[in-house]
């Protein structure tokens, strides 16, 4: 590729990809999650927006890394949405309680969890990158569901959302009694055929 | 009834109430939300447990009380569990809707929402009560979950709260599309069934 992008390997990197954050931070404050943009974000940072693309696989990597989120849940949903769409919602509680489960991430998730909350500034772009990235990525992708009119899909969106936000907050901050302590497979199987029935038309 | 019910209603009743509610309020911070009684809250205020229930139909209400509640979940759940157990997952919707549909008490219910999550001294008492008075009382009187060992019924306990907390913060803290527009007969019809199923062994 172009100069550009091996600027980005020179010990010079840091501050490159660290501008680009700021810039990142900057734009989703402005623009708001939906309306920011990698060439918005390259702009501001005064690079190529090949450059932005070389640090961050997209706008969601950039969102997640600018909220010190542990993961970036729009790519595991990459991985969700592959396999059996009948399975799917046993797969999204899975791989929602293995990344949950795993202590060290707990402390950035439930700080994310609070700013969705606290009425932050940063609160309406975390909404509408989980609602645009995260869930409403999953209903898209599953074959009933992309086919439903948008209001359908957002309404089904809406209430996986509800679901597996009361399952974060039960089981790993007011830690309910039966909850907290309550093998992952066992909340797979009561809460998978709970969100299959959102996502089933 | 005796000297100590009539003093209540004496100019000096609300001096009394004032009492019962401050004793309230340290036998919940000390003895927590289960252990705490009547009895010891009649103590700390030094009046007979009869003038408690004079004026506070039970530890429910003096909680709801302190924690500023604009409605006692606790009585509502009284009105909620009679009538057809196979409609009982709707009706838990269908009230908690009407609760917080009312723009009157939003505010106070957020703030409840609010402590439970934000680590501070009431928030055990705060999961202890809606755990035990709330949605353990729901799962207690619906004649299928009630039969059920206590592991099981906490279990499902916990799914239904995680369901309703999911859709107080997607509803009206979050504002998510589709879920905070949704007429309350939709959402009804799409979490009844999913609370029906958690209630029905």
């Amino acid at each position: 590729m172009s100069e550009t992008v091996r600027r980005g390997r020179r010990p010079g990197g840091e501050d490159t990809r660290a501008a680009i954050v700021e810039a990142a931070r900057a734009e989703f404050a402005t623009a708001g999650y939906v309306g920011a943009s990698i060439r918005g974000i390259a702009r501001r940072a005064g690079v190529d927006p090949r450059l932005v693309h070389h640090y961050f696989e997209g706008k969601s990597a950039l969102f997640a890394e600018i909220m010190n989120a542990p993961v970036n849940p729009a790519q595991l949903v990459g991985r969700l949405v592959e396999g059996e769409p009948e399975e799917l919602g046993e797969r999204i509680v899975r791989t929602f309680l293995e990344v949950w489960d795993e202590p060290g991430r707990r402390a950035g998730l439930l700080a994310l969890i609070r700013t969705g909350l606290d009425g932050s500034q940063e609160a309406p772009q975390l909404r509408d990158y989980i609602t645009q990235d995260v869930v409403g990525r999953i209903v898209r992708a599953h074959p009933g569901a992309a086919a439903l009119p948008v209001a359908e899909r957002r309404l089904r969106a809406g209430l996986i959302a509800t679901q597996m936000l009361g399952l974060a907050i039960g089981r790993y901050v007011l830690e309910l009694p039966g909850l907290a302590d309550a093998p992952a497979e066992v909340l797979v199987a009561r809460l998978g055929p709970v969100l299959q029935r959102h996502l089933t038309p």
